[in-house]
């Protein structure tokens, strides 16, 4: 299967990115919108974060219908933490962009990211979403993908294709911030559509098969945003005989596929990241053990300090580990930074270092801990942590 | 109860640091050593991680007999992921203190902290702890706090004294490090000596019941060393009659409040830090949940970076609590920073945030979030993530 950083044309939705004036900066796109020609399956999945922004509590309660026809997304403005007049304003938003488009309120979906605790102007808003409707074009989604984006520093997109029974079907998708990575800002947006005709239950199995290797298996710096939100939307357009077991497992390795090139386009493009580093536990006794040392491995701020200074650090990379909760013993690990094998036999191999370190310089490397216990493997992509991390959250001041 | 940051003499002990050359500094206090006049009633706690270096297991076995005489510590060396013969170095070092002192090797406790991965020259230890023995002297606990240093700033130590039935008991103790925050150095080392006469099961209990208030009620960074070990000695010197309930309560709060002095200075002196900040999470519906809240807040790359530059980021706290798996409701919670109230009734508190940026500037604010649920609380103590932070971690590579 091929997948392609591009956006693509998938037949049955229009896309377009304008400016609202809802970012302080002039000019700026900030208000996307994604326009099915008629109401499409849809699925989505959200934060777990305790708290919730208005526009995921609103989106939630929509998508349960298994239809969408419309998503409003803007960015500026998290609308969370801000109550009933937050709920009133996400609401009165689809309503207008349902008028434009013709279509029920309840088939659209707003999603915010942005300053949290703060409402955004709706005479802008409106003027906004009329422009949005205007400028709809099958070929808009890379000026969506620019409208969501708030601190991230480059647009994030892909698409994939496959052919099933003579059909042709398209996937893409486009996807802003990561985790809770922004100053101030909240979010990880991602969106997908699709011509396939499948239904919404298929939809949403296919999304979730799809997490625990794009976006549930990235971190950028361990936070969780309030307003994280996935929706995958399929308008049918492909006309494709109902999908068999074959056709089924097609379209969800190609969800997967265009989830994880998403996943991994933000991690790239993480708050201050120089490096993308892939980190991998194997050889675990259970699921949930690879899984807990993997991810305190990815979060360690001296772990992903050491990555930025290129320094082949086993000893924190080992007390991470160790400190994980995962059950290991030192003597039977083994450990590789960039391929080169760096402890084995619970010492350290010093003449390993120097060529680690080279290793390391490179834009992506891979960390991979082999604990020989089991047959548990968990992988998770993270970044470096960087003085530009530092800078871009603690600069920006209210 | 009064204490001090200053080293007390405390009876039926003495203390030295001096340089054996195990750091590559030349001259600097790398070996330091606690003797008692003769054996001591002992407890100790050690790092839960997986990972332990060889010193931690040597002191586990020997401290379990409930006594000890002496315990000899060094930095520049962590004698950690060592393998067989980092259990052999440590042996070979306390039986050479044993040896000049005079008593059971059984009685002599090794620490160390360090490089993870490397073993000292044995040589050099030799020369050192020959050095040492003959540098013993009842006022050398500053030396002591000197010789455990690694990227500490500065020496830490506290004291307090009681009177209870006729007779003074003191307590002094140093410390270093916090958690694994040095660069490939691992470590918080932690000794509390007093002159009490007391069994080693109350010792022990005493220790145990300091930990929640003190050496587990912070963080620097979230990461857990291979090396963390906090031992305390009693001589008996003080020549008390046996604790009733009354002086034990004495005791165990003059314990409680020199560990509290002590790990309130290791954050103070977390790498790069410039702020200290107490997070206190109360109302909530459990002591787990109170505890998940605060302990997310206070290691939360965003909620530190936002303490570094000073800007009152209430959606980063809320964030981070909603994301801790702490049930709490977003309409009920209240947020302080500095003492200004700045989030209530699920909003912000938008005119409260300049007030709130401006009591950050202090060295020392508190964060409380009430969330109005239940009874329980939890404070932790931590500090804000600076660019110094990343340069420390990042810029001395291998």
């Amino acid at each position: 299967m091929k997948f392609d950083l591009e956006p693509a044309v998938v037949r049955g939705f229009r896309f377009a990115g304008v400016s609202a004036g809802l970012k302080t900066k002039p000019g700026a796109l900030d208000l996307g919108l994604i326009a099915a020609d008629r109401p499409a399956s849809a699925a989505a999945v959200f934060s777990a974060n305790r708290v919730k922004a208005a526009p995921v509590l609103v989106t939630m309660d929509r998508v349960r219908s298994g239809r969408l026809q419309a998503v409003i997304a803007n960015s500026g403005c998290a609308n969370s933490f801000t109550g009933e007049a937050g709920m009133r304003l996400a609401r009165d938003s689809c309503a207008e962009v349902a008028r434009l488009l013709g279509c029920a309120p309840a088939l659209v979906a707003p999603s915010s990211t942005g300053v949290i605790g703060h409402l955004y102007d709706f005479a802008k808003f409106r003027n906004g979403a009329a422009d949005a409707v205007r400028s709809l074009r099958q070929d808009g989604l890379a000026d969506f993908a620019q409208a969501i984006m708030t601190t991230d520093t480059r647009p994030k997109t892909a698409a994939t294709t496959f052919k099933t029974g003579g059909s042709t079907i398209t996937l893409s998708g486009a996807v802003k911030g990561v985790g809770m990575i922004s100053p101030k800002m909240a979010t990880m947006l991602g969106y997908v559509v699709t011509d396939a005709a499948i239904g919404h239950a298929a939809l949403k199995r296919s999304l979730k098969s799809a997490l625990p290797t794009s976006f549930n298996a990235i971190t950028v710096d361990g936070d969780m945003s309030t307003n994280d939100t996935v929706i995958i939307m399929a308008s049918g357009a492909a006309d494709n005989r109902a999908f068999g077991a074959r056709e089924q497992a097609a379209f969800d390795r190609a969800v997967a596929e265009v989830s994880a090139a998403l996943a991994r386009e933000l991690v790239r493009d993480g708050e201050g990241a120089t490096k993308l580093v892939t980190v991998e536990v194997r050889g675990a006794r259970n699921p949930a053990d690879a899984e807990r040392a993997a991810r305190q491995i990815a979060n360690s701020p001296l772990v992903k300090t050491a990555f930025f200074g290129c320094d082949p650090n086993v000893g924190r990379i080992l007390m991470a580990a160790g400190s994980s909760g995962a059950y290991l013993e030192s003597d039977k690990l083994v450990l590789w930074i960039g391929g080169v094998k760096v402890a084995a036999h619970g010492r350290l191999l010093t003449e390993a270092l120097p060529a680690a370190g080279i290793a390391m310089r490179e834009r992506e490397f891979a960390v991979r801990l082999d604990l020989r216990l089991g047959k548990s493997t968990a992988t998770i992509l993270t970044c470096d942590l960087s003085y530009d991390y530092v800078r871009i959250n603690a600069e920006y001041t209210t």
